[in-house]
C-alpha cells in the first residue's frame, strides 16, 4: 500500500516512457515540468480526505466511498469542490469516476467481468493506487466509424486475442494524469454500432507495460512563468495530458472488463461521462468563485466597484458560479439508485445542463473578467521590474490604484497569469473537456424524457374545436 | 369563511371600483374579461390543494403552510409549479409571498405590529380570503427618491394621521389580481433613506374601500383570440394588473402593520421580493416545460426533429427549464430559518441567480423556439378558414407534414397564441416581473457574500515574492 | 395603365378568391382588415417616388429604374428604406426584386424565355401593376424533397402540360400582398436536384385566375387594437400574407419563365433571396431607427436616460440599426454587374452578413427595449380609460414622468403596441422573412470563398519546420 | 531623413532608457524580445506602401497622406488591412493616427499650435520617423478626476513652466511601440472639466529624453514558443507595450501642441480615438479573416466540414469579418470633412459601431474556433517530439484525420499558438485596445444624433387621440 506521499513519488519510478518535448523524463517526480503534476497528489494524503472505508474495511481515501444516495453523492461533489479550492487548480478525481462507471457496468454484466473489476477494484483501493482513465480516441478521420476508419488503428482495439490476454493498438489523447498514474483505465469514448466489436473494450494496464508510450503536451502556461510572482498557480502545480500510445500491449485477460461488447461498451461510455461531468460542473464552481474573488479585488483595487458596468460583470460571475453549483448538487440531491450495483448515479439532466451551461458561458464570462481588469491585465511590466530597486518605486507608484501600488500590481500578475498564461489551456479545458457543448447537446436532446411536456401541450391541442 | 368557489365568486360582488376600458365593471365574475381571472382561482378549492393546518387548527389551502425547513420550501414551490402546470398559465400564490415576509418582518419588530399582523393572518387564512399584494410605486420621475419627487404622490403614502387609523394617497402599478382579491396588503417597492418616512408603511385594506380604484390593463391576448381554436389558453384564463389608485383611502390602525420606520420597510421589500422570487422561478419551470413539448412536438411534426439545428435549439429549451428548476429546488434545499419567526427563508443567491438566469435568457429561448416553428407561426390561416367546409380540405391538406395536416395546423395555432397574443405580454413579464434584471443585478451584486473567494485569492497573492 | 391610387383600388375588383376568417371577401379595398393592406400602395403615386425610365421609355416608380451600378443599388436600398419610414412599417418592393432576378435569369437563358420576360416586364411596369412573389411551398413532411414527398403536391408543380400552356397544382405559403396584386410571380423556393423536375418552374398568373384561392392569415395585431390610440400603426396599415393555393390552375406559356430547367430553377430561387434580402436589410434598418426613437424618448421620459444600463440597452439598438445600415450599402458599394444582363446584384456576402445579423439579434434588441420600457409597457391602462373624463386626471397623474403624464402615457400605448401587438408577428418576421437564420448560414458558408484567407493560414504552416 | 530599414535601427541606437523584465536593454534590435518589435517595422520600407506625397513635395509612405475625402480614407483602411495581412499581426500606423487628430486640433487653434505642428509633421514625415503615441495615463483611483487625485501624478501634467518650455511628469500605460519609435507624441486620454487645466496638454519628445523610463511588458507569448514550429507568429514579429514615465521630463515649447486648453485637449483626445478606431476595425478585419482561414482548414482536417454545427461554427467567424469589414468601409464611404484643415474623418457612428461590434463579440468567436478545434488545440504533443525521430512516425500517425498527420499536426500547433500563446494577450487587446467596451457605449450612446428617430415616433404620437 502507497503510505504516503514519498511513497507515491517513488511508485512512479518504474521505467514508464514518458516523453516530454521530444525527451524521455527519466523521473517524472524531478522533471521540472511532470514534477508540478506530481505535486498536488500530496493533497491527497491530508487526513481530511480520508476515512474508514466500510466495503474495504480499511482506511482509504473518501473518494473511494461507493456513493449509495444523495448524501454519499454530495459529499463526493463537496469534496472535488474543496480540493479544488485547496489545489486551485481542477483536479476531479478521474480514476474513481471511472471505476464508478465500470462497478455500474460489470455488475451489469455479472459473471468474469464482475469478478475481475471487483479484484482489480480492491487492488486498487486497498492499495491506495492512483488512476488515469483514458477515454478519447484518435479518431482519424471523423467522417467514419472505427471499424470503417482507412487506418483501423484510430480507435483502440483488440489486434490479437491470445490464451491469456488480448493484443490491443491505438491511441488516446487528452488523457489526464497517465505520466503519474499506478494504473491507467482505459475506456470506450463513444457508442457503437454493428461491426465495431473489436472497439468495444474496457480493459486496464500499468503505464509501465511494454509498448505504451505517453506523449505528453507541453506545459505552456508554467513554462511561461518566467518569474515567480507572475506564475502563482502555473508555476506550483498542474496537470498535464497524454497522447498515450498503445503500440501492441499485452493485456492479460483478468484486466478485461468489457469485452467486445457493443451495448456495454456504449454505456460504459456514457456513465463514465456521466460521474466525471458531475466531478466537472463541482470542480468549474471552485474554479468559478476565483474569477469572483479576482474580479471584486480588482474592482475594488482600480476603485471602479460602485460602477454599475462593473457590477453587471462581477454578477456576471456570481450567477455564472451559482447555477454551476446549483446543478452540481441537484444532480446529486435528485440522483438515481443503479438496482445491480447500488451505486448512486448522478442526475443525468442536471449534471449536462450544468456542464453545458459552463462550456457555453466561460467566454461570456471571460470577456467580464477582463473588462472588469482593464488593459493592464496584458500591459502591465514583470515580476523583474518590481524586483529592480530603481524600477520598484516607479511601478509602485503607478499602479497605485484604490489600494497600494504593490498590492495592485500582484493582482494584475495575477489577473494576467489567468488570462495570458492559464487562459488558454483553459479555455480549451472549459469548452471541451468531459465532453464538447454539441457532445452535451446529443446528450441531452437524446435523454430528456418528452412525454410529460408533451402532454401538457396535448390537453391545450384537445381544447381546440373548429 | 369561503368555503367554495361560488362562494368566493359572491365574495367579489361587494361593490368594488373596477374599470376596464374606461367602464365600470359591475360584477367582475360576469365581465369577459375579468371573469377569466376569477377562472383560475376554482383551481384552490381542489382537495389536493388543501391540508389541516396544524398552525390554525383548520382546513387551510396548502399555500398557509408555514414553511419552517427545506421540506415545505420544496412543497411550496412543488404546488406553485403544479398549479401553473395545470392551469396552463403564471400563478404564483402572491398573497402568501407576501404574507410569509410580513410574517417575518412583524416578528422582528413585535408589540403591537405582530399582533395585528396575527390577528390578520387569522382572519385571512381561517376565511380562506384571496389576498393582492400592491408594491410597485407609480414613481414619477425616476430621478428623484420619494421624498424628492415633484408630485409626492408618486410613491403611495401617509397624508393624515387620524385617531382610529390613517388615510393615504398614491398608486400601485403592475399590480395583479386585485380585481379578485378579498384583500390588498401594501408593501413598500424599494430601500428608504431618511426623509421617506411617510413612504414607509405597509398595510391591507379590502378592495372596496372607498377611495380604492383599480384601473385594470386591456387584455389584449384575450380580446385578439377571435377563434376558439386560436386562444385555447388567452381565452380560458388570465391573469390581470391593475393600476391601484388610493385616493386618499383610510386604513384603521388594526391593519397598519409597517409605520414610518425605514429599516423595517426596506427589509420588508426585500423580503417580499425574496419569496416572490422563488414563486416566480417556480411557475416559470412550469411555463418553460411547455416550451419544450411546443417545441418538440413541432419538430416532429415539421418532420425536422432530427436536424442539428432544430435539437441546439430544443436543447436550449431544456437547458433553460432545468436551470431554472434546479435554482428554485436549490433555493429551498439551502434554505436558512429566521430565528424569531421560525419561517425558512428561501436562498437568496439561488433565488436572484435564477431569476436573473430566467429574465436574461427568455428572449433567447424565445428565438429558438420561433426558429424551431417556422414561419407558419405567423402566416398559417385562422380557425375560421378551418372552420368553414370549403377551405378546410386545402388547408389540411397543405398544412400535412410528419403528422396529420389538422395536428400540425393546431400546433401552429397554438405556437401563434403563444408568440403573437400571449407573448408580448409574457415578454414584458418574463423581464420585469418580480423586479427588472438590473434590480436582480443590484441585489446579487450587493448581497453575495465576497468572503471566501477573496480569500482565496489572497492566498495566491501571499505566494508572489520579489 | 393604372394612374393613381383610386385606379389601382379598382383594378383589385376583380373577383379574385379572398379569405379572411374564413368569408369570402367581396372588396379587398372595403373589408376592415385587406383594406389596410391596400393602404399602403398609395404612397407608391407620390411624385417622389416616380422618375422617367429610360429602358421603358415612360414616367415609372423608381422601383422599376434597371439598376446598372452601385448608385442605382444605393438609391434602391434608399427608396426601401424611406418608404418604409414613411410608412412606419415594413414594406419591401418583393415585386421589382422579383423581376429583377428574373430579368437575369431569362437573360442568361435567352431564346423564348428571355422573349417572354421582356413582354411580361414590359406589361408590368407601363402599366405600373403591383406584383406579389410566391416563392415558399406548403413543403410537406422536411425530411422529403418535392419529388419525394409523399403527397406530389406539397411543392407547386406541373400536372399537365397542353398545347397553349400548362396547369399547375399546390401551395405556397407566407406570400406577401397577393391579396392586392395585379399579377403573382411565382419562383422557385429551393435549389432542386435531377428527378424534381417537374418542380423546377416559375411563372406569373393574375390573382383572378380560375382555381387560384388565397386564404388570408388574420391581422391579430390590427384586430387587437381595439382603442385608435391603441394601434397608431396597426389599426392605419398593415402586410397580409396568403396560403396561396393552385387548385390546377392553368398558365398559357407566355407566362412561364422558367420550365423544368434545374439549374436556373435554383438559381433564380438564390438570386431572389438575394435581391430580397438586400430590401430585407433596408427596411430593418428604417424599422430598427423606431426602437431607438422609442427607447431615447421613453427613458427620457422615465427619467432614466443617464442610468447607465439604459445607455447600454439604447446602445444595443443603436449598433443594432447601424450595422444593418453597413451591410445593406456596402451590398450595393461592392455589387456585382452581371455580364449578360447588366443588372448590378448586390454583393452577396454583406447582404447575407447583415440579414443573419439582423434575424439573429432582433430578439437580444427587444429584450433591450423592453428593459427600458419597465413594466408600463404591459400594465399601463387602456385608451378607454383615458377617454373617460374621470379617470383621465388620475391616469395623467400617476403615467407622469420626466414629462407630462399625457405624453408618457402615449409613449407607454406606444410601446405597448411594438411589444404586445405587433410583437408576435414581428418577432416572426425578423427570425424567418426572407429566409430562416438556417438559411443564411447554409448560404453564407457554402459561397463564401475561403482561398484568400486559407492561404494566408499556408503561409504560416510554411514557416514552421521540425 | 530614415532611408532604409537598417538606418531605421541605427536610429534606435540612441541611449533611451528601454526596461525588459527589470534590465536595461541596450539595444531594442538586438534583445530578442525587443528586436521582434522592430522587426515589423521593414514591411514599411516595400516599395507598395510608398507614394510621392504632393503635401510634401518628396517620397512618403503613403500612411503619411492626408486623407482629403472618401477615397483617401479607403486607402487608409486598405493598407492598415494589407499589411496586417502581410505580418500577420496587430500593427496600426498609430503615429498616423494621432499625427491626423493633432493636425485638425491644431488648425483649429490656428497661430502658433498650427504653426508647432506644421513643423513637427514636415520634420517627422520628410525624415520617415516612426512615431509612438502616448495617451492613456496610469489613472490611480478611478473614483477621482484627475486634479482630484491623492497623487497629482497620476495623470500626466505640467509641474513647471520655464522661459523655454515645460517640465511634465506622470505615466501612460499601454503605449505600444514606444521602445521602437523616433518620436513619443503625447495626447489626453479622457475630457476634462474645470480645474483639469494642468492636465490639458499635448506634446512631443524623442524616447532617449532624459527622465524618460519604458518599461516594457513580458513578451509571455514570444517567450513561451519554446520550438519554432510552436511559434510561427510569436516568434516572428510582436508588438510591444511600455509604461512610459515621465520623470519631469522637459519638454520645448515647440513640441508644446496644445496647452492647458479644456475643450481643444478633450477634443483631440475624441479625435485621435476616432481615427484609430479605424484602424483597430481595420487590422481587425484582417486578423479575423485568418480566423476563418485557420477555423476552415481545421474543420476539412478534422473531416467535419459537413457538419452543422461546424458549419455554424464557420459562419460565425464569417460573419464577425464582414460586420468589420463593412463598418471600417462604411466610415469611409460616409465620412466628414473637416473645414478648416481639410482632413477627412471617419464616420463616428460606423467606426464605433464597428469596434464595440468587435470588442463585445471576440469572446464568443474565439469559442466558436476552439469548438470547431477540438481539444487537441491543447493537448497535441510539442514540435519537439515531432522532430524526434522516433516520435514522430507515432505523433504523425495518430495525427492523421481527412489530411496527412503532419498537415494536421501543423494546424494543431498553429491553433494552439492562437489560442493558448497569443489569445490571453489578444482577448485583452480585443476587449480593450483603442477604448473598452464601456468606452464605446458612452461615445455612441452621447454622439449619436436622436433627432430623426425621435421624430418618426412623434408622428406615430400625433396620431394617437383620445
Amino acid at each position: 500500500m502507497i503510505k504516503n506521499f514519498n511513497a507515491f513519488k517513488k511508485s512512479l519510478q518504474d521505467g514508464r516512457e514518458v516523453y516530454y518535448r521530444g525527451k524521455l523524463v527519466k523521473d517524472v517526480t524531478k522533471h521540472p515540468i511532470t514534477k508540478l503534476e506530481v505535486a498536488p497528489v500530496e493533497a491527497l494524503f491530508d487526513e481530511q480526505y480520508w476515512f474508514n472505508n466500510p466495503d474495504y474495511g480499511c482506511r482509504t481515501s473518501r473518494f473511494w466511498n461507493i456513493p449509495r444516495n444523495s448524501a454519499d453523492l454530495l459529499e463526493r461533489s463537496k469534496i472535488t469542490y474543496e480540493i479544488t479550492k485547496e489545489l486551485e487548480m481542477l483536479w476531479p478525481h478521474i480514476g474513481s469516476d471511472c471505476m464508478l462507471a465500470l462497478r455500474v457496468s460489470t455488475n451489469t454484466l455479472g459473471g468474469v467481468f464482475k469478478e475481475r473489476y471487483d479484484a482489480f477494484a480492491k487492488h486498487v483501493i486497498t492499495n491506495n493506487l492512483w488512476l488515469a482513465c483514458a477515454q478519447i480516441d484518435s479518431k482519424g478521420d471523423r467522417r467514419f466509424r472505427p471499424a470503417e476508419q482507412p487506418d483501423p488503428d484510430q480507435y483502440v482495439h483488440v489486434v490479437q486475442e491470445k490464451k491469456d490476454g488480448i493484443v490491443v493498438r491505438g491511441a488516446k489523447l487528452h488523457t489526464s494524469m497517465t505520466a503519474i498514474a499506478n494504473e491507467i483505465v482505459v475506456c470506450p469514448g463513444r457508442a457503437f454500432k454493428e461491426g465495431d466489436e473489436d472497439y468495444a473494450i474496457a480493459f486496464a494496464v500499468p503505464p509501465n507495460t511494454k509498448g505504451l508510450k505517453l506523449i505528453m503536451r507541453p506545459g505552456i502556461a508554467s513554462e511561461g512563468a518566467k518569474h515567480q510572482a507572475e506564475g502563482p498557480r502555473a508555476n506550483w502545480k498542474r496537470m498535464g495530458e497524454s497522447m498515450t500510445v498503445f503500440d501492441n500491449v499485452f493485456v492479460p485477460w483478468e484486466r478485461v472488463f468489457v469485452y467486445k461488447d457493443l451495448k456495454a461498451a456504449s454505456g460504459l461510455a456514457l456513465l463514465f461521462a456521466l460521474f466525471h461531468r458531475l466531478s466537472a460542473v463541482s470542480y468549474r464552481t471552485a474554479l468559478a468563485e476565483h474569477f469572483i474573488g479576482m474580479g471584486k479585488l480588482i474592482a475594488e483595487a482600480n476603485g471602479v466597484d460602485r460602477a454599475p458596468h462593473i457590477a453587471r460583470d462581477i454578477t456576471d460571475l456570481i450567477v455564472y458560479t451559482e447555477i454551476q453549483r446549483a446543478c452540481s448538487r441537484m444532480a446529486c440531491y435528485e440522483c438515481h439508485i443503479d438496482k445491480r450495483s447500488g451505486v448512486a448515479i448522478p442526475n443525468n439532466i442536471y449534471t449536462n445542463a450544468g456542464k453545458l451551461y459552463s462550456n457555453s458561458n466561460y467566454m461570456k464570462v471571460m470577456n467580464s473578467l477582463i473588462d472588469i481588469a482593464g488593459g493592464v491585465a496584458c500591459t502591465a511590466p514583470s515580476g523583474e521590474d518590481y524586483a529592480n530597486k530603481d524600477l520598484r518605486p516607479l511601478v509602485k507608484k503607478y499602479m497605485t490604484g484604490a489600494v497600494s501600488g504593490e498590492e495592485r500590481f500582484k493582482l494584475m500578475l495575477l489577473i494576467r497569469e489567468q488570462i495570458a498564461l492559464l487562459g488558454g489551456e483553459e479555455a480549451v479545458i472549459y469548452i471541451h473537456a468531459e465532453g464538447s457543448q454539441e457532445a452535451s447537446i446529443v446528450e441531452l436532446y437524446r435523454s430528456y424524457n418528452y412525454t410529460e411536456t408533451k402532454e401538457g401541450i396535448k390537453k391545450m391541442l384537445d381544447r381546440m374545436v373548429f
